[in-house]
């Protein structure tokens, strides 16, 4: 057997995993189930995970002061508590990061308005306003200089995300063709399908601005108002418990939770719950949710009451995150000719004139 | 007599002068008389002046690396030799200071699309593009966030520029609306009417990109070679020193060159010049140009060999910068709420909590 060692084609790029999240504030369990368990999976599974509050997208819509602070806050406290290891994984603030804009301005400047126009999410978050803030215009640049910045290669997102995604990619492409290798091409790992429905009415999605509040069941939850909430949902007029998402959709997203939180997968579900009623079935699905969520909300209630922990954790992951951004934009510098008084630079150029 | 004070009114803001320019490479004695001599003058009347290389808005038509390096060094170079004391003035170079980028995010997202498209520079320059880059649309934001991070008050600028400081003050009263008083109003010192003329077609404007190279003096240029461009450039058949931009563009191009390197007024000139004709007067303009700008040449030609004298001076303006500008960028991070993990604000906020 011969082994052959293309030694033209460069070494692939070493996997790394990065994510962002916006300080939104509370989380729901779609939120948690559909991303963060996900993020918290990857750390597990020994990848290299960067993930980031990305407070300067907030900036889009900009927020009140207080609650942008009290959402961050409440923010890190949640992914905490939700498993994210800050010994395993770089943990840290968009905002601390100064590198996170110069590259999205520079990364601006390689790219078109045509193309940021035809973005999708674009086009439908603006399709009614009459005047359209220029942070929504530009954020998709923001979040490809978050992705580029730490070099990653695999990058979990939502559905609604893949198309933002793509924008990344043409610009890790097309800055890779002007000043050679630097940015790898990133995959989307898509959170599969979890996207939660609401209690209230399975047709629509989980969502915390649902003017019901019974249709929506957040991390912080007590375990009462969760047993409540399951009792409360919506399912149909037939009483077993099968799963058929389409035809059934209010109990088959119980059995999704259900699923979620217990590992089990839906048809071991409905075997378990053979010969119970959606009644019955429905305290099956609040107890593990209660218990899952239990220990989870505990840590919340802790961090969150801990703002020097929380902070030494930020700080922290903050500077484990500049010293890799520090790196890539410096590089970046140097290939786009902005180095001309960077020491190292100089030495050559020196060198070079005195040839 | 009685003097009231009004204790309601806030300190006025401290007299700060700011400009910017392009590392367009070498420059021709009307981007010297037009607007370096100008900044020269500030800073010899004490006033308190910061004057940036902007290589990131070079970026906005990117180009090639080694190219914008060479600008970067000859522009540092060309800036010193006018008369730029970095004693008194602080020089330095927009990427060198990363809170230019971060500034313009927060900006940017206080504006909105439609106002960028109505500023009448971007206008002229998309009109017949057919894929606008991204920076050419952006780069207003940029530059007011050049301005604001110094708390400028008094902006040195051509007439072309007045209306993209615009921006700068909307964007200052819009901060200032939303979150306190924080960025002074500035104000413009437009470069009073010194755009030179074309020596070869006394219609247009003089531009180092005219074909024609006769058309242009540079500072570099050989005392042979100013004399030669003056001595060939297009006056009309009238033979005497009269001072008319309107009917006699030519001479009168000649007399506002003369008048601004002696410092004598356009009649002063026209005295002097007497019962000369315009074949003799281009001698007397040549002469007193060649003067002015030997030292100058001097100083480049021996600056440009010197790189690390370069880097040193830009180094030590681009630190200076860095002071002020991390000042300014903590208080609007402050202000827009994104700085939950700043220690200063923690003690206010833990303090606040256990009241």
């Amino acid at each position: 057997m011969t082994v052959t060692v293309d030694i033209l084609k460069p070494a692939p790029w070493p996997r790394k995993v990065f994510s962002g999240v916006q300080p939104t504030g509370a989380l729901h369990i779609g939120n948690y189930l559909g991303a963060v368990k996900r993020w918290v999976e990857l750390q597990e599974a020994g990848e290299d995970v960067t993930y980031c509050i990305v407070d300067l997208h907030s900036m889009t819509l900009p927020p009140e002061p207080e609650t942008l602070r009290h959402n961050t806050l409440q923010m890190t406290a949640t992914l905490l508590a939700c498993g994210i290891d800050p010994a395993r994984a770089t943990l840290f603030l968009q905002s601390a990061v100064p590198q996170h804009a110069e590259l999205s301005w520079i990364l601006g400047c390689l790219t078109t308005m045509a193309r940021l126009t035809h973005l999708p999410q674009y086009k439908e978050k603006s399709a009614n306003m009459k005047e359209i803030p220029l942070g929504l215009y530009l954020y998709p640049v923001l979040q490809a200089a978050d992705i580029m910045l730490y070099k990653a290669t695999h990058v979990p997102v939502g559905e609604d995300q893949i198309q933002q995604l793509q924008l990344a990619q043409s610009l890790a492409r097309a800055f890779n063709n002007k000043y050679g290798r630097t940015f790898p091409f990133c995959e989307t790992l898509v959170n599969d399908g979890s996207r939660l429905k609401s209690l209230r009415d399975p047709a629509k999605k989980m969502s915390k601005s649902d003017p019901d509040p019974k249709s929506c069941i957040m991390l912080i939850d007590s375990p009462d108002t969760v047993l409540e909430k399951v009792k409360k949902s919506v399912t149909d007029f037939k009483s077993e418990v099968t799963f058929n998402p389409e035809e059934r959709p209010g109990v088959s997203n119980l059995i999704t939770i259900h699923s979620l939180v217990s590992g089990k997968s839906t048809d071991e579900i409905c075997r378990e719950a053979e010969g119970k009623n959606t009644g019955q079935y429905k305290l099956m699905v609040a107890e593990a949710l209660i218990e899952h969520l239990r220990p989870i909300r505990e840590r919340m209630v802790r961090y969150t009451q801990d703002v020097g922990f929380l902070a030494s954790v930020i700080e922290e992951g903050s500077e484990r995150a500049r010293a890799t951004a520090e790196q890539t934009i410096d590089e970046v510098k140097e290939k786009i000719g902005v180095d001309c008084f960077n020491v190292k630079r100089l030495r050559t150029n020196v060198r070079h004139e005195n040839k």
